[in-house]
């Protein structure tokens, strides 16, 4: 276990890149914003395989986050990540500065456009903008060969995917299931903001995707009836605000109202003050 | 002089690249729209001299055209082009099909937003966030390490250069003086639609810039005053529509009132039906 080393400039990572693809070695990519869990661990592993340098990155980029947003109290444990990258066999950590990435005069920003409508964007304007350029920038700084992603946030996937599709990035994109606790809450960096009872209720969400998954398997092939079973599983503890609950095309994105070919539910659920998001594959096939 | 290999598709163009960065070569860019003239030709020579391998990309890109603009008959002329391209010395033309840059489902942008305010822009919109796209698209399928445009399409080479440092594209962007017909017309792929008596008031354009410049020479700071001589020396012959004449700096794009530092003056004009563009640097202190 050796201690990853940390980069704080693009053209020093530039440079370590450059090296290491004229040496012939393959280059796989973690892009977090830190504050890491054992999701987080899972993506390097994977990037272990994938090449033969994992890069992680650790940056909150501040354009993925609206002016009433949790920017400024993102958690953050700069020393306690080092540690669990180091575990897990991580090379290089880059970790930028705010004005590295965004320096004065700064105006160039990605859209991903159909990727970006609805679910989350509908209630976080701009927010895959902020996450489609700081990729995009990622990409350029640490020119991997691959890159990892957890599947717990579905939509900046698929724009992500979207992203590297349409503007040719040489760069294999996986996604990976994602990471749940014991009680089935999806591991997040913002599930530090939870205690008592919100905590507790938490769960709610993984067992309303769990419970529309078991009826499917059961034949119910309807999406309304799913969401409607899905929305009394959550509203069933606590005082939830449910931001969205949906079926979509797990490829294309866009809204179904039957279940014929592999689907996604996805949600937004507000405990207290703290926003959750969670999805789950509906397969009619699997089923 | 031997023939330029054409490469049609992206995946075969990125193996091309892959291969030469890994034996150690340097690769430099063209974009162009194809229809090549002397200017074209002077940024492959440029070329030679940054990179062991030079890529032309010769691609009509629709979505820098607005809907009423000249896609439809904008002039091609593949042949012609090989046989210019093979005189200058270029190693690779990538030629793709418009269905190969945009795919279906194709659906991401980019916007660089300060530099594409005002002047072309405010004629043509949409034009720059269809040039940042396409030219970002063709730097992750070509790959290069330096790419070379013309002054010509001043505000065009801004927008590049403010989106490469953006985005971190790990490429060096150079712009090269404008290359111009004996009587002053800037060379340009349009130039093609003029005939007679609007080929004869085109040099007009440059004959303004021109003048500004010996004004600058002779110590005049007002901006105002430099657009009014250059308009009374465009307006002096045919019945033009100028779209536009400003003054900007030259690194900024800002709009100055007073030559300080190194400007530029951009004009816009119409000659029956060809819309034409040209620019000169005033330097106050090289004057």
């Amino acid at each position: 276990m050796t201690k990853p080393r940390v980069v704080k400039t693009v053209s020093r990572m530039q440079s370590i890149s450059r090296d290491a693809k004229r040496a012939g070695k393959k280059i796989a990519c973690v892009p977090t914003m830190g504050y890491l869990h054992d999701g987080h661990l899972a993506l390097v592993r994977a990037a272990k395989k994938l090449g033969d340098i994992v890069v992680a990155t650790i940056f909150v980029n501040p354009t993925q986050f609206g002016p009433k947003e949790d920017l400024a109290r993102y958690p953050r444990d700069f020393r306690g990540d080092m540690a669990k990258l180091a575990s897990a066999g991580t090379d290089y950590v880059y970790y930028p500065a705010a004005s590295e990435m965004y320096p004065e005069n700064y105006q160039t920003y990605i859209n991903v456009e159909k990727a970006s409508r609805g679910l989350c964007a509908a209630f976080r304007p701009g927010h895959f903008r902020g996450v489609a350029t700081v990729v995009a920038k990622l990409f350029n700084i640490v020119q991997p060969d691959a890159a990892v992603f957890g599947n717990k946030d579905f939509q900046q996937l698929k724009v992500i995917a979207q992203m590297v599709k349409d503007l040719n990035f040489p760069i294999r994109i996986v996604g990976l299931e994602t990471v749940r606790e014991k009680d089935g809450l999806a591991m997040s960096s913002r599930n530090a903001y939870l205690s008592g009872e919100d905590r507790r209720n938490a769960p709610s969400l993984s067992r309303a995707l769990f419970a529309a998954r078991k009826m499917v398997g059961q034949g119910e092939r309807n999406a309304a009836k799913l969401i409607k079973k899905a929305r009394a599983v959550i509203r069933a503890v606590g005082s939830p605000r449910i931001e969205y609950i949906e079926v979509r095309d797990c490829e294309t994105l866009e809204p179904v109202s039957r279940i014929e070919k592999p689907c996604q539910m996805l949600l937004a659920v507000w405990q207290g003050k703290t926003r959750l998001i969670d999805n789950i594959r509906l397969n009619p096939k699997r089923s």
